[in-house]
């Protein structure tokens, strides 16, 4: 039995996220452990390294699972593929140390946030983006973003996964850039809140259109125990690019 | 009763294409037609610039109706974009002549063709485009494209829209680019035969992957009694970006 990471990717629209619910709700991960268990898994359950919400979507999500597997690894990826449907599917498989955890390894994460700027509805582009108008002031903006970099207690912005939990979190990059016929958001910290980047793309963008003052924001990452009491910026334009493992401790020696 | 015209987008995914079909197909012209009966038409059929395919998306196809409105183009917009689904949306409407035809008034069509370069597939990016690996030889496809300029007789690549029609276009511009991860095809031509841009996507990819000579793609095209029996590109990476209009003669004088 060895134990394999796969980077999965998946369109969030049909999922009720990531995590396994009740029987009958279509999640990430029970769709994954239904091809698991085509090519002869019998284990209990996989592990993932984030839990996204429903909606949201991953061109980096990691699983890690044991496996039975006398083939090679991209024979799995393969394997995997043909028995996934058509809005998830694996990008690379690889052995890893049995005592791997995908979460729990994990350096650090990158999300991406993508809006739409356009007056009307643009159905080609809104399966995967915010549509707003009009266009917020960019600079601003990237100056709220800037103000998120470092270690800070994040509470403001959201819970920590497990009740009592602390809040702190260490922001590595941080900003809003220009793209065609809209905008995105790039953000990566050592770990997240729950729903902690729907709030921040939200804040920005509340900076960004002079509803909110840079003060204020300010004001929100000075007091963990303030609250974001504003708008969350719908599921559909987040993806979870890539999480990240520093060092090679968990390859199989 | 005035004539509009407006400027459409669909996500072609979930159409059975452009043309209205019978009861229970769900098209863009049904779902259209459906829309302005909720704001008081009481019209038979509208018209249409272009009949695309099933599965073929559209950011700009022109449709034109008479309708009684008593406001203005702009609310006329919103009113129709307010009734219709998600996936199919209006960007502009206008009054023109009474006598305006989208298609037979229409000086040029633009239509954009994507691909996916990558080895396994990718949720995120095939519902709007083709996915293939390796990678084709860009600057054979190119080569290839050129060709296609000028005026010709395109018989190899499509039928004439009405039996016996003539199948002689004349082709404005024709290239491959890359673009991130991919390539786009973009054509522009007077008017296009029954499915000629998805054959010539697929004829010009096979001279990319070198399964056809360049000479023999230039002998389809010096030769209309001749047929490309190729593969055909599937529906989901072509998009009909625009119907060009050159004079402004179907204006309200």
């Amino acid at each position: 039995m060895a134990h394999f990471k796969s980077i999965i990717a998946y369109d969030g629209t049909d999922f009720r996220g990531f995590q396994r619910q009740g029987a009958g709700e279509r999640t990430v991960q029970s769709e994954f452990e239904r091809a698991l268990r085509a090519i002869g898994w019998e284990g209990h359950s996989i592990l993932g390294a984030g839990r996204t919400d429903a909606g949201v979507h991953a061109s980096g999500q990691v699983v890690a699972y044991k496996l039975a597997w006398e083939h090679s690894a991209a024979a799995l990826t393969r394997a995997l593929n043909a028995n996934l449907p058509p809005d998830l599917s694996v990008w690379q498989s690889e052995p890893v140390r049995s005592d791997f955890h995908p979460r729990f390894a994990a350096s650090g994460r990158r999300y991406r946030y993508d809006v739409v700027l356009a007056e009307f509805r643009d159905p080609l582009r809104e399966r995967y983006a915010w549509r707003l108008w009009p266009p917020p002031n960019l600079g601003d903006m990237g100056t709220a973003a800037e103000r998120l970099l470092g270690e800070r207690d994040f509470g403001a912005f959201g819970q920590a996964p497990i009740p009592g939990g602390h809040t702190v979190r260490t922001v590595s990059h941080a900003s809003w850039v220009e793209r065609s016929g809209g905008l995105s958001f790039f953000i990566a910290a050592d770990a997240f809140l729950y729903r902690m980047v729907r709030r921040i793309v939200a804040a920005t963008l509340e900076v960004g259109y002079g509803r909110t003052q840079l003060v204020q924001f300010e004001a929100l990452l000075a007091d963990p125990e303030s609250r974001w009491e504003g708008p969350l910026a719908p599921a559909q334009g987040l993806t979870l690019e890539a999480v990240i493992y520093e060092n090679d401790s968990w390859r199989p020696r």
